[in-house]
């Protein structure tokens, strides 16, 4: 997996920071997740291809979270795009394109697909033969899912010369990696796992943006690889997070930990903060791996 | 008058370039023209006050003239504005931002004052004491404005010398300016414009995109001081430039030359030229003062 941060701050787009959108990369599937005014161009000054993107995911309609999403869907048809869009976001999100549309006598020449979230529960809303994605309802002053991008259980390994040594013929070989036992050039039965060793382990990344603290996602999201948080503010502002539903960094920490993640990314600072490496000191006083996000950094897992 | 480009590429925003957005100072009044996506940002690095524009004008809604503009209005709450907003543009405006508040729900504090076109023909839609508007309808896909910005006459200046040679009190120096005669400490009726001198010229600007080659509009802005009028396409593609309904660097020269305007600004060029200097030298065949738009560029006039 690879996530390319293109905007972690809440609020307005400045000069120098953007607001939340992210590319998540899985088996060669990509994924943007929301979308702020400016995401077209911060996709573009970190080169990702257009026409790759199939899928978007909107968190919620705050702008921060999906003011440039209008005009991606407006540029794809300009560059005469031909693949379809899924783009999945809470009930509403439809209507405001579809006017925006309107308004502009302008219609995608490609198929806008979109798949309007309501429920309070956590739902599969995507699946392939690769990945999973599922939505981690959140609490905050609107509609709001997280998402959890979860990797289908790869392929075994071939332990190529105990195959042969176990005298299995090649045309097995696909049948051994999907798990299965076969009989050998003798007609003896092949216990799978004496030919074979486990694929790399199916990781998850689950993205949470925006919520105040919510312990009621931490089974959701349980031993994710990586989490994404909010962490709006430091402790010293933790009331104006209880009052506009945002989380502090500590606050974040603490869903980390109980979720018993390996990683804490931290992002959505508030724009009052210039420095924010003061929400890495506050997070590891409870949980140690601790990330900041930064426009245009990529994470690597 | 003072105007600051924001943006000056049709279609969409790129690391380096804008879509349409301009600022016009008149008298201490700030008019904000257009507002393409990343106008806020925009503003921001043309340290153009939020709090001093009060009043947006919107020529059409196609996406790289206006979807900037519910981002602006969001940011303004975000920062406490207090101070009324009036926006001008074609109907649908205020139903398409008013669906984004609700669905955010995230109402302004400030108020928001729509002032919604649909008219064919010139109108009279903002008037105050040193300034008028007028709007400019164009020759586009959908429905589309340009709008004519003219100061009202300024006063007469006075001729200090003159008026104290014939006598005249100082406390009818004011009606002297505002143009009328006035009776001296004799009794006897001194004719104005013995004792003042013309004020400066009234200035006038017009702002005219997107359009086809529309001379309908030459009465309307006939002898305007500085005509900005679209180019999307250079001569060689004249032929998209009928099909989309926009104009050529030469179809913009010659609505400069028959409206008589003193200076004529290209801009709204399409994103496929990298260097746009031929489209001065295209308009010059037919119109000599000629400026290119470009972003961040201040003209004073």
């Amino acid at each position: 997996m690879k996530l390319t941060i293109l905007g972690c701050y809440s609020a307005t787009p400045r000069i120098n920071t953007n607001p939340t959108s992210q590319v998540l990369e899985i088996r060669n599937h990509l994924f943007l997740i929301d979308c702020g005014e400016g995401t077209q161009v911060q996709l573009r000054k970190n080169k990702i291809k257009f026409n790759r993107i199939k899928h978007i995911f909107i968190s919620h309609l705050h702008g921060d979270h999906y003011f440039g999403l209008v005009g991606l869907i407006s540029t794809f048809r300009l560059l005469t795009r031909e693949a379809d869009l899924h783009i999945y976001g809470p009930k509403g999100l439809k209507e405001v394109i579809t006017l925006q549309m309107k308004l502009a006598d302008s219609w995608t020449n490609y198929k806008l697909i979109f798949h309007e979230l309501n429920s309070k529960e956590s739902e599969l809303i995507y699946e392939d033969d690769k990945v999973e994605v599922h939505t981690i309802p959140l609490d905050h002053r609107v509609y709001t899912n997280g998402f959890l991008f979860k990797e289908k259980p790869h392929e075994r390994r071939l332990n190529l010369g105990a195959a042969q040594d176990a005298n299995i013929h090649v045309s097995y070989f696909n049948k051994l990696k999907q798990g299965f036992d076969v009989k050998n050039e003798d007609g003896l039965l092949i216990k799978n796992d004496t030919v074979t060793l486990p694929g790399p382990p199916a990781l998850s990344y689950a993205f949470c943006s925006d919520t105040a603290y919510n312990e009621a996602i931490i089974p959701i999201i349980k031993e994710v690889e990586v989490l994404y948080h909010e962490s709006t503010f430091l402790e010293k502002l933790a009331h104006l997070g209880q009052k506009t539903k945002h989380s502090t960094a500590k606050e974040a920490a603490s869903i980390a930990k109980q979720a018993e993640a390996k990683t804490l990314i931290l992002g959505h600072f508030s724009t009052r903060y210039d420095d924010v490496e003061e929400f890495r000191t506050e997070a590891k006083e409870i949980f140690n791996n601790v990330e900041l996000a930064k426009e245009g950094k990529v994470f690597e897992f």
